[in-house]
């Protein structure tokens, strides 16, 4: 009797056949599988190899205009598919692989086609950008072939990454994929990491090398924490003494016009955006260095006492100062969203500071500090709305019941976070989710455990308010990261927020995603990325990777 | 009238002017000096200072033999104290130091003697070699001039390394160094670092970045804990299947005779002891992949489960085994000392297995596990005897009350380690630390502080006591480190022990060595080393380093 989950119409049928009976040799183990990461919404795979000459494999493309964002993944993903040896970091030679022995299957896979439907032309990484793909490799096929699908360039990068996952080395240039059909998509459409370049500096190549660690697992948001009280790394052409003065070095520490483009430029090839952070208006001492009038004197009895606290809302000379930098980022920032912090607001010097004092009087809010902050973030929200950009702020300024518009995104990352997700979804904000994520907070053992459990649903709110639900970010926030540990650090640990955001929520066993975090953290050793070990080497060589002595 | 402390003849007055008061610029703030790290026990640094061009400044020797040990050091050392760039590991190129406000001194240092007193020819780091010496930069002779005097060539290669540390770049090739007296030694004879390069393979190419580490921190033992349960990487020529079956790949992840031929020559030339550790009888699985013979069969009921246990004393040819390896090891492993470890015995096996209670109850000793295990490491250890070694062990072999030969050294590695520490020094064992320096067990923020209170005579012993303490060690156990990570996590973080075993006892307060920590981290950036932040940036500009975007 013919066997329905043999059928190989996998688009039509998956659906069907995605259930836990099987005779046909459907490959759905995790331990089997490509050690895929993140997990694919639909994944059928079967036993039947396919053999590749990566020497002779074509990647043919259907897109509507000639397509710069693909050629250039297509570039990419020909060497991150095909690896044969060890890269060295050291002497930057790749030490060969050992065969591994050779399915007898002489069947040849000899291209992918790779077809957009949508717009190639000047396309930007958004919210709300289609990322789903369809990825095919049919041994059944005459000649057998491959096909990835998507509506979007975006979700043609998904599709290509995923690709080179599936592909495994059998010895020198001969490479075997699995038949494989996989209906793909991300359970949420923000997954972001946060980098913080003020507490310390990170060049431009480990900001890179983190978008490509970030492009591999399918995340599509840098949130770049740019300044803080630290440092001012941000070269302003308005303003030229906020970094002069404000960074830790206006030479070597410092981000040019240039540098931030070649950042976004280097993140929209990969899918991902730039979302600037301008914490304000505590955070911002570095501001106060090249520009003091900005921030509010503190006082101790009735005089100076030389320390500065938060940005100064008394003074309109501090709105035009905002108004006219906030127009720089932008247009030096492509995005919709500029984050404009409001975390961790210190009224001390607003308290001691008899000009605001005055100011609050005139305006009838004597005491009530929240009012002020509301006036702040009044004025400056309808600046940032000028410009034809939309807000993200942090939780603080719900919490301190200040007025903000309902189009306002609210970055949640206090403890307590199930209800507050509640309150904000209740009341028709979007959210992201920062709150379980802070890898910054190393501890010991399997931490990313915990990070893999985390669910931005898990507050029990209506199926609306999950709809609200954006989805949410690993942070590494600076104090004790720069060059030196950020990429070990970060990776792989954020393999688990990656998968959150984008798998099935059903997929929650952090004991069984392990016998896929191990293989797929050895294959990123072997592109060359920094990460370190996933596991507990216990059973016998399982946590062992075959490129760890090469990083 | 004549100032005594201004008077230059320090080693003869160091004692004298090594007093609070000061009136002729003495330097003594730890923020003002050169930020060394061990601190020294005894320095006097003056706020002159002399000039130095790199190009043409020399190392004269004063040796009784042709001393190619000092001659080495000589060529790293003139790298090493004169950097004028960051280290780009990128793109190798170096990214020059801005240039800081020359002093006005006209004064150059044109030379450092540098006098060895004792043999040069064959000499090798042991447990109580000298590493004395004296350093002297005077501003006052004529010609300007700087001398090194050392008892040994050890004492030569640590004034080596606090003389580069002193100097200041400048601008290009020119360099400062303050006037400056220096009597040192260290406080404990044993100040070592584990590595372990089991439970994941560490490169050949990291072991040496840790060595130069070491050196850089005074560091002088390395104890390399080479084998344990998941991987067994050295290959051994009497047992060849000890590492081709132990070991995570026979071919990439193995120490060959020549690796630790190198490994020890490289320790050599920095004063650097290398002990090995060989784990017995527990720890010992790997073994077993090549050897099953060697390990107990665990049972379950009267039946063989397929488990192996810890090694089987029952059998003579289980120490025939030993005989042969380690008398290889011996041979490869110059040092006086192996450890033997003894660490969290598993009796489990030896309890279930019929053979092992046969032989105990022929021994009179059914149903004592203690003094079965007292049986192996008599065996083990008139072996090792009689190989001319000594040996260390882990603390368990003495808390298990088995008899142990008074001339052992015992590693305490557990909790409650001054109660440990008072009892063995008691009984007149000499003991090493390893308890408070677990620096693999990683957490947030600040934890280099309570490695650095820490102190290995704090148990309220009797002076005698407190000779017996031969010193301790940083322990970077191998469950989540590997190539990938393990340079960041050891270092800076290892400074804290260095320091502790080097440096005076009533050095102790952390808050104020970070000033310190902070700018010799940065020298080390500078040097090429890949460490991680020590401090969480909090004052301006304090805790970033000009060279942390070029890592």
């Amino acid at each position: 009797m013919l066997d329905i989950k043999c059928i190989i119409l996998p688009f039509i049928v998956l659906a069907i056949i995605n259930s836990n009976e099987t005779n046909c040799e459907i490959l759905r183990d995790a331990k089997d599988l490509a050690h895929l990461v993140p997990y694919p919404q639909q994944i059928v795979s079967y036993a039947t190899q396919l053999t590749i000459d990566s020497n002779n494999f074509k990647f043919v493309t259907k897109t509507k205009q000639k397509c710069d964002l693909l050629d250039d993944a297509i570039k990419r993903y020909r060497k991150l598919a095909f690896i044969n040896g060890c890269y060295n970091l050291h002497n930057e030679n790749k030490s060969p692989f050992e065969s591994i022995e050779l399915n007898p299957n002489e069947d040849y896979l000899t291209n992918i086609t790779i077809e957009v439907k949508g717009d190639c032309v000047d396309q930007w990484p958004h919210l709300h950008m289609d990322e789903m793909y369809t990825l095919r490799i049919d041994t059944q096929d005459f000649p057998k072939q491959a096909f990835l699908f998507a509506n979007t360039i975006w979700g043609a990068l998904r599709g290509l990454e995923t690709f080179s996952q599936l592909i495994q080395h059998k010895s020198d240039n001969t490479f075997a994929i699995n038949s494989t059909f996989i209906v793909d998509f991300p359970r949420f459409t923000y997954r972001g990491v946060l980098i913080d370049t003020s507490r310390h500096f990170l060049p431009i190549h480990v900001i890179h090398e983190n978008l490509e660690a970030m492009s591999y697992y399918k995340m599509n948001v840098l949130h770049w924490h740019i300044v803080d009280d630290q440092s001012f790394p941000y070269v302003s052409q308005e303003f030229p003494e906020l970094s002069s003065k404000g960074s830790y070095n206006p030479k070597t520490h410092v981000y040019s016009a240039e540098d931030i483009k070649n950042v976004i430029e280097f993140a929209r090839y990969r899918g991902i955006r730039v979302i600037v952070e301008f914490d304000t208006p505590s955070h911002c001492l570095s501001w106060g260095k090249g520009y003091p009038h900005l921030l509010t004197q503190c006082y101790s009895g009735d005089k100076p006492n030389g320390q500065l606290g938060a940005m100064n809302p008394s003074r309109n000379t501090t709105f035009e100062f905002l108004n006219s930098l906030f127009k720089e980022i932008a247009n030096r920032f492509p995005d919709q969203y500029i984050h404009i912090g409001g975390d961790e607001v210190n009224t001390t010097c607003w308290k001691s500071n008899p000009e605001i004092q005055l100011f609050m009087k005139d305006l009838g809010i004597s005491g009530e500090y929240d009012k002020l902050e509301e006036y702040f973030f009044k004025r400056l929200i309808k600046n940032i709305s000028g410009l034809n950009k939309s807000w993200i702020v942090w939780q603080e300024v719900f919490d301190r019941n200040i007025s903000i518009p309902n189009n306002t995104i609210v970055n949640v990352w206090k403890q307590n976070f199930n209800t507050e997700l509640y309150e904000l979804t209740k009341l028709d904000y979007e959210v992201i989710l920062s709150s379980c994520w802070y890898l910054n907070k190393i501890s010991y053992g399997y931490d990313w455990f915990q990070y893999y459990t985390c669910d931005p649903q898990g507050f029990n709110g209506t199926d609306h308010q999950n709809s609200l639900v954006l989805g949410g970010q690993a942070s590494m926030w600076g104090e004790w990261v720069d060059a030196s540990n950020f990429m070990t650090r970060t990776w792989p640990r954020a393999m688990s927020v990656a998968e959150r955001l984008w798998s099935p929520k059903s997929l929650s066993n952090a004991t069984e995603a392990q016998y896929r975090f191990v293989p797929n953290r050895c294959r990123m050793l072997e592109r060359g990325l920094r990460l370190q070990p996933v596991v507990e080497p216990k059973e016998y060589k399982f946590g062992f990777c075959r490129c760890d002595s090469d990083v």
